[in-house]
């Protein structure tokens, strides 16, 4: 809504007048006469909507004769009907202002008295949920803006035509209309609105964007739950039959109606607002690295290749050696907010090929746990933050998905567990597993119960994971093999690297980063997948820490992950407004 | 730096001790001797490296027994020195607490009394700009953080020795150190540091990070200007070979230390914030729209393809169709900060491949200058806060490139120009240009000025431009032949759409888009350049409004742009980190 509004609306002056003459549809029609042909294999299909074309004028003139007789003896002729398209007319102020159904709630709340009896006139545009009608003489209406919704009623008087009435049961759900009424108290609350103490008597309502009467997809199928992962329901409770995931993305326009969906979204740009708040706060500057690289740099697969002009390029899998090459330019704290691509192949409700990475880089100045504590706390204020801004649209989409409450350490006390003694949590619960292993989806899930119970935390570190598993740029322990001259086994024993989880699931990866050049290469040579630090996609990196660089770490999160572990969905894709997979680049 | 910091310093407890039997560089020395030779093509060359090394590996043993040796007579052996890697030995909290060169300036500055004879302990982390021996006694550095130097004096004294002078005098520009010393006021205000009342006499003095001695550029090579466009400059005024900006991207980690280039990241980041702080209050929501596109939309020219797969993808040009789609699913407001790629092989002071795109969408409610005056309010917002958060780092900038001040409109009318208005402006000043030509860019830099001229603002906005320049998705104007069912020349007239100006180059560009489907699909056939309404890449964009959709303008800004001219920058290439073109992937 523009900033102007208020909840108070004018008398109202001059509002936009239907021209008689010109049907208020005229644009639809003109779009089949107004074709030229561009290509020869649409000459047919042209000459068949242009027929199309001339009998839907016919038919359309011969409503119009009907109507313009009707209106002669329409009292209501002027306070309804299909608005010409905003744009196409001269622009001549209404006068009226708007307000929007959350400020109507907000100022005649139940508490606040006002003239219930006359009502409070009140002018805004809305969506329509749905529409019908209950009789000659009157219709419902439900009218929708963003998480609110408040019911209409059409009611026939002296000054209300029945034909008004009949228009307005009969908008298309999902078109857009303007909308002046009354604002009164309902007798008794109603259920089907969110805005159930008051409802809209309607003095006048036009059409502003008309929707087509028969959509691909329901917004109320939208917001139904997706079975979990495993499950695999074909109706839900009352009996309806469930729109696959797959209808869901491809009417991804329809779908993302769903109050839920706003409800994600609204999350999901919260998480990003208060990584951002918090790391700006804390002396962190926002950067931009490249997308776009000469060569692949972090290990050749899972790569997207690019044409670049004469010559190809790739895609970055994340910011990870641009924000150290940062570092190593004095910039001490830096962060970022962008997409990540990853050509992995994997179709499972966890992977994405693109995605939002929130991630950041910075200087320390003794120990790595300075880092460990920043992203402790920032992961805290955004949980709060979350938990205090966002509670409304978490209560909301949880409520669909049945999801427990996120259990947040108390007094601030992240549980922060060395990788050795996770490893042992899991043998004490009977898994056989190795000093040494990477844990799989299901052992991180299992673990993540078993601190839920023993710290009552869905939320914690495993710290100092085995070298072994991790990338080349990471810092060994300092009683790793590493540090030794001629170790028998280089990539043995831990490193200062860390994960952090959300009931089970790693959301954060980060490390001590080698800062020092010539202790990198050796790491690049003795890893287990060694790489060459002259290569053309790490020689500038490589380079960049002869020139001095102060000690650093940082971390990498998953911004689908996080909100999709904050709510419980069942699926990734529900995080990302348009979500990319190995079969999937549309819509 | 790290949160607890404080600018007093406690009484040193246990600082980190020099190992005296691990040479400080070992892991230097190892990464040779570690090396497995990955590939056969590669031994030879590790065969010569290994050679290298141990010749190396004997001059140091040789170096460490004179040093030992020297130890046994140097009172300060314990307060000087390489220190080990980081992370490479057990963390030992030092408990000595770190200021920042900043908190130095504040604290003791120049009106607020202090113990100027005896100084006041310190302790801080910083780079070495340079560091010069004046004789056996007394050895001169300056250190740099951020924005801030301050020069440093190590004298020989009975309690700090001759050889500590000689080792910190000699430490390579760029290194890292971490310094203990007193905080003094100077007898006369220091001319080459910024903190020019203060000086720092070391008491101790470690190396945290080595520089190499010959770097491939100097900090000081960046901070000079580049020639203007169409200047030739080889030296500056001083006599010095200007580095080229291609040296200078090259090693752009070292380029990027200049600290202008701090000054330019900070203001890029402060329009960032800016932005989204606007957008934020005023009920937008950010959003992260796909890059990876399934068919290319805005145009089949100038988009670069991905291999995706088994099949292609495409780079997304904008987020055009993505946020007009989310506008059609009720999302109302929203705004973009992310990359934007354009295959366009052009080699100016003004292009790059990728840059970064700050986009918005809104619905509105009569008439499109509700928008353009939400984006002209957050251009001025944007400007303010850089005029005051940002003084310093825009005038360390304007400085190097005698730029001058920009001129916003008073009292924040910004200029709102018709196109047709510019025409005659620029016809009065002798321009032969027709009445719907597209400006070219010295007609765009000409209006600039006569704009400057007229209403005294470098900041205004030309509204109405031709229908036949702008994208299909435009909505005419009312007066426009293209609402007219039949007409002759439906590309004619004018549109409302709207491009946004700084010192008469174009930064935002937007209009009204078109909300109604049938008149959608009309524009795109009859557009100068037709496009298929049912084509893979249009097909759910059209079919979005479809279901009901708000009237809607917005806008998109090139944020390196708005850097570039804010400052003055000769090439738009110096607001980016890392930039892209067609030449350029790397680093």
């Amino acid at each position: 809504m523009a900033d102007q509004n208020t909840v108070e609306s004018k008398p109202e002056q001059s509002l936009p007048e239907r021209p008689k003459d010109a049907p208020a549809d005229e644009a639809g029609a003109a779009g089949a006469e107004g074709d030229k042909g561009p290509s020869k294999s649409a000459l047919k299909k042209a000459a068949k909507e242009k027929e199309k074309a001339e009998k839907a004028a016919k038919r359309k003139a011969a409503e119009e004769a009907q109507k313009k007789q009707q209106e002669g003896s329409d009292v209501s002729r002027e306070d309804y009907g299909d608005l010409p398209m905003i744009g196409s007319l001269e622009y001549k102020p209404s006068g009226v202002k708007r307000v929007t159904l959350a400020q109507i709630a907000e100022k005649y709340n139940e508490t606040t008295p006002f003239d219930e009896a006359g009502g409070v006139d009140v002018c805004f545009r809305a969506v329509v949920e749905n529409a019908r009608n209950q009789s000659a003489k009157l219709s419902f209406l439900v009218f929708r803006e963003t998480l609110n919704t408040i019911q209409a009623v059409v009611a026939a008087s002296d000054t209300l035509s029945r034909q008004m009435v009949k228009f307005a049961g009969s908008i298309n759900a999902e078109s857009i209309v303007l909308v002046h009424g009354l604002v009164k108290k309902t007798p008794e609350p109603v259920k089907s609105a969110t805005i159930s103490h008051l409802e809209i008597h309607v003095k006048k309502i036009y059409v502003v964007a008309k929707a087509d009467s028969q959509l691909p997809m329901q917004v109320q199928d939208a917001e139904r739950p997706l079975p979990l992962e495993g499950e695999e329901a074909k109706e839900d409770e009352s009996g309806r039959p469930i729109v696959t995931l797959n209808t869901r993305l491809n009417n991804r326009v329809i779908d993302l109606r769903g109050k839920h969906n706003r409800a994600i979204f609204a999350i999901k740009d919260g998480v990003t607002a208060l990584f951002q708040e918090f790391l700006r706060g804390h002396g962190f500057i926002g950067i931009q690295t490249p997308k776009l690289l000469g060569a692949p740099s972090e290990g050749g697969a899972n790569v997207f290749e690019v044409g670049y002009f004469a010559t190809k390029a790739f895609l970055a899998q994340s910011p990870q050696l641009y924000k150290q090459m940062l570092i190593a330019s004095r910039f001490e704290r830096v962060m970022e907010v962008g997409p990540v691509f990853r050509a992995e192949n994997s179709n499972t409700a966890r992977h994405l090929t693109e995605f939002t990475g929130l991630d950041l880089e910075m200087a320390f100045e003794e120990d790595y746990h300075e880092v460990v504590e920043v992203l402790e706390n920032l992961m805290l204020y955004i949980f709060n933050g979350l938990r205090t801004k966002y509670k409304r649209e978490t209560d909301l989409v949880r409520s669909i998905y049945h999801v427990d409450e996120f259990k947040l350490p108390e007094a601030g006390n992240v549980p922060r567990i060395p990788f050795s003694e996770g490893i042992q949590m899991l043998r004490d619960d009977g898994l056989e597993i190795g000093d040494y292993d990477d844990l799989s989806t299901p052992d991180e899930k299992r673990l993540g119960a078993l601190v839920l119970k023993k710290y009552g935390s869905d939320f914690y570190v495993l710290d100092q994971f085995p070298l072994n598993i991790r990338p080349f740029y990471t810092m060994p322990s300092h009683t790793a093999p590493a540090h030794t001259e001629g170790a028998k086994d280089p990539n043995a024993g831990y490193s200062n690297s860390y994960d952090f989880f959300m009931r089970g699931q790693e959301i954060l990866s980060g490390a001590q980063r080698i800062h020092d050049a010539d202790f990198l290469c050796k790491r690049m040579k003795e890893h287990v997948t060694p790489c060459d630090p002259n290569s053309d996609g790490l020689r500038d990196y490589v380079n960049a820490f002869r020139y001095g660089c102060p000690p650093h770490a940082g971390g990498g999160i998953g911004l689908e992950r996080i909100v999709m572990l904050w709510l419980g969905l069942p699926n990734v894709r529900l995080a990302s407004l348009f979500p990319r997979d190995p079969n999937r680049v549309m819509p």
